[in-house]
């Protein structure tokens, strides 16, 4: 059978919505550089919302060229909560992943209408730049919708708050960058923990550029394993009756896949009911033993040397042929055993 | 265990000196563009010595840049034979594969001493481009031993002479020149039919840009299949016995894998046996649906996008982990059976 998988990161939204037999809508936000851009959530009807950073905010709207840590922003994440929040959702589910921003979610809570403060009283600038100089939170205009609902964050990331900063290289940043962005987050959550009394080193609030460590302090959000949440949603451990071998995939799997990504995250799910995976992927790079602790079988679809942008046209077709090829070494030592 | 394979192609003298327990020689021969090369051939102990195409005159000595088709020539794997035949041998087996040439084996006749003449009687230049001169043999100076010896052709295609066509490409010939090699071809085929009574139509005849042809029609050789050859000189069919699972690597999987190349071979024999081969390959192409009519599972090594110069500097250890990868899901079938 199949089960659709996210952990937070892009789709979270989609898959979570057809689980839950709700509705997708559409609403104009900010992407990660102000530009306005459809992004879709999903009403579940129960009075959740659920939104993933992904569809607004993510990097994968962005061109390479694009990349900018500094100006990139959480707003259109906001844009969209605040959105379903007037329409009557009491909790907002929110996926975090895939993000483009390492802005400690400022650009969010400013759509919410939490004011950034610099020294002198003055809104901070959108995005990383924006840490820099914060100095306060004004809360008084907050969306009293926003303060009223409960949060519930889906991590596919273990990392506390300044664990943001290893996830900034591929969000454009330089190794100077590195040193400053450090500074920024550092000013979030030193102020974090003296205005509110919250301690930053939290798993999970370096999630989607530091989002969750804020939204943790100022809404009272809880952050639970984005993977876990979506296989519990969709009954994955009841799926898993009967079955010989799960197969998963992933674009990517390396170091950062066996944090709890959805592939290695199913693995676990799947290993304590005694059913082995394995996880199909475009490319495979780091420590195959480590690997293999978590997943029990890592093979490549990637059919010959070649291109990024022709990999990613004919993946599909790569895919479907290497699950195929792949069964028929699992069906060979079925034989072999009878 | 392991079973050492070679098919005519690259390695075919290594393969088989190891087999029967022969003795590896380093000799002088002219490589492909008529350059001084040190080849390897092996000398069997029995008056039999084995000497590759690929050792002297093969396409992996060239440079890209090198390929050319109308001077390539086949002459250093005849200054290979000469060389042995001198020592004693009484038999040649000759492989056939990875060729840089398409000259109809002249160069490896006027080598051994046969003249290659134009209508004015004068000598043809080396390459393809002699074929297209060609107008008549003189085998007065034919080296006694190269008459008297035997010479067995160990092909891995069973293309005719006309056949070579097909390879010309990948040794740098443009489609125009594909029309100007099969005059040459033709001229040839004529030729030996004409002053020999061959009929060039013969299986094999095609194979390492047209050697087996000549060498059947003016020295009596016989061409049979080079992986069977290894198959039954490494005894294959014995090793097999209690095997679950064969495992074989290629280059490039493709179509022309299919004609009798080494994993094929041996998937064919393993296959009659009940034996299933998985093949593993750099590099994927074609039809998956006639490739599993052969082999029983086929999957990728190449971990990601990348060059082609990439990919072989790290394939080994690509090779390595991917059938230890395709083991652990062959495995998996093995339990689940359980």
């Amino acid at each position: 059978m199949r089960f659709p998988l996210a952990d937070g990161g892009d789709g979270t939204a989609e898959t979570l919505t057809g689980m839950f037999g709700g509705q997708l809508e559409s609403a104009l936000a900010h992407d990660a550089l102000g530009r306005p851009r459809s992004a879709r959530y999903g009403v579940l009807g129960d009075g959740r919302a659920v939104i993933d950073v992904a569809s607004a905010s993510g990097i994968a709207h962005l061109k390479q060229s694009e990349l900018d840590v500094w100006s990139a922003s959480s707003r259109g994440t906001g844009d969209l909560a605040c959105i379903a929040l007037r329409e009557g959702a009491r909790e907002i589910l929110l996926g975090v992943g895939g993000s483009a921003s390492v802005d400690g979610g400022l650009g969010l809570l400013s759509a919410l209408g939490v004011r950034a403060l610099d020294a002198n009283g003055k809104l901070v600038p959108d995005g990383a730049r924006g840490l820099l100089e914060l100095a306060r939170f004004d809360t008084s205009r907050l969306e009293p919708a926003a303060r009223q609902a409960r949060w519930t964050i889906l991590c596919d990331v273990d990392a506390p708050l300044l664990g943001a900063l290893d996830y900034a290289p591929q969000k454009g940043a330089s190794t100077r960058d590195l040193r400053e962005l450090e500074r920024g987050l550092t000013n979030l959550a030193q102020l974090l923990e003296a205005q509110l009394g919250f301690f930053p080193a939290l798993a999970g609030g370096g999630a989607a550029g530091g989002i969750p460590a804020s939204l943790m302090a100022l809404l009272g959000a809880r952050c639970v394993s984005g993977i876990d949440f979506v296989l519990d949603a969709g009954g994955f451990d009841a799926a898993l009756d009967g079955a010989d071998l799960v197969i998963s995939a992933e674009g990517c799997f390396d170091a950062q896949s066996l944090a709890n990504k959805g592939p290695v995250g199913a693995a676990r799910r799947a290993r304590k009911r005694g059913v082995p995976t394995l996880v199909l992927a475009g490319a495979i790079s780091g420590d195959f033993e480590r690997a293999n602790a978590s997943v029990a079988a890592l093979l490549s679809i990637t059919q010959a040397p070649c291109s990024l942008d022709h990999a990613r046209s004919v993946a599909a077709d790569w895919l479907s042929r290497t699950a195929e090829q792949s069964l028929r070494v699992f069906q060979l030592g079925v034989a072999a055993a009878r």
